[in-house]
C-alpha cells in the first residue's frame, strides 16, 4: 500500500526517533527526531531531514556542515513509532567531528572514548 | 572516569532512547526505553533490560519469549541521551517473530515487507 508519513505513530510532540545507519558499513552514526513533515521532505528530498528539538526548524542534516546524509532507503519499524534511515554520510556524523555521535563507550564501568575526531574537512 | 547512569539526559518521563544493534552483523535489530535504573540493571546484569512503557515496568528482554539479549557493550551518544546496545541476540529481536523489528522499507512510495518470520523457534 501506498506510505503516508501520517500514519507513524507520533509521540505527544509529534515526534518520532529516527536512527541513521551507515548504510555501507552498518556503523549506527546517530539519534535525531523526525515529524511527519520530515519524514515526507527526507523522502521526497533523498536528503535525510530532521526536526530540531532546540530550534524548533527543519534540520536538513549537512545544510551548514556540508556533512549530508543521502538517503539509501527508510525503513520503520514494526510498531511504527521509529524509523531507520540508511545513508550515505559524507565526512562526520557528529557535531564533533566524529565519524559517529556514540564515540562514549563503557567499559568496566568507566567511560572510554572508542573514537577520534576526522582532522581535515573530508565532507 | 566512573560511569554514573544518573548523569545521562532523560526525557520528562525520565527514559532515554536505546537502540540494539546486533554486535556481529551490525544490523539494527530495534529500538525500545531505558530509565537510569535499566541501564544500571543492564550493565550489571549482561542482560539488556528496558523500561516498557505500555507496562510501566522493567522489561528483561526475553525473558518470557527466550529471545534474550546478551550485553557485548554499551555506548552513549555526543549528547548523553542516547544509548547503543550491541548485543548477542538469541532468535527473533522482533515480537512478530522476525530478526528485526524494521522490517518494512519504503521503497517507490510503498511499505514492502523484507524480512520474514523465522519459523519454528530459534531462541
Amino acid at each position: 500500500m501506498g506510505f503516508d508519513p501520517e500514519t507513524l505513530k507520533y509521540d505527544d510532540r509529534g515526534l518520532v526517533p529516527a536512527i541513521a545507519q551507515d548504510a555501507a558499513s552498518g556503523e549506527v552514526l546517530m539519534m535525531a527526531w523526525m515529524n511527519a513533515d520530515a519524514v515526507r521532505r527526507t523522502l521526497e528530498s533523498g536528503r535525510v531531514t530532521y526536526w530540531s528539538r532546540s530550534r524548533q526548524c527543519f534540520w536538513v542534516k549537512g545544510e551548514t556542515s556540508g556533512h549530508v546524509q543521502k538517503l539509501v532507503e527508510m525503513r520503520i519499524d514494526c510498531d511504527r513509532d521509529c524509523v531507520l534511515v540508511l545513508v550515505e554520510q559524507s565526512g562526520p556524523a557528529c557535531h564533533t567531528n566524529r565519524r559517529s555521535c556514540f564515540y562514549t563507550a563503557l567499559r568496566d564501568g568507566q567511560e572510554v572514548e572508542i573514537m577520534s575526531p576526522i582532522e581535515g574537512d573530508l565532507g
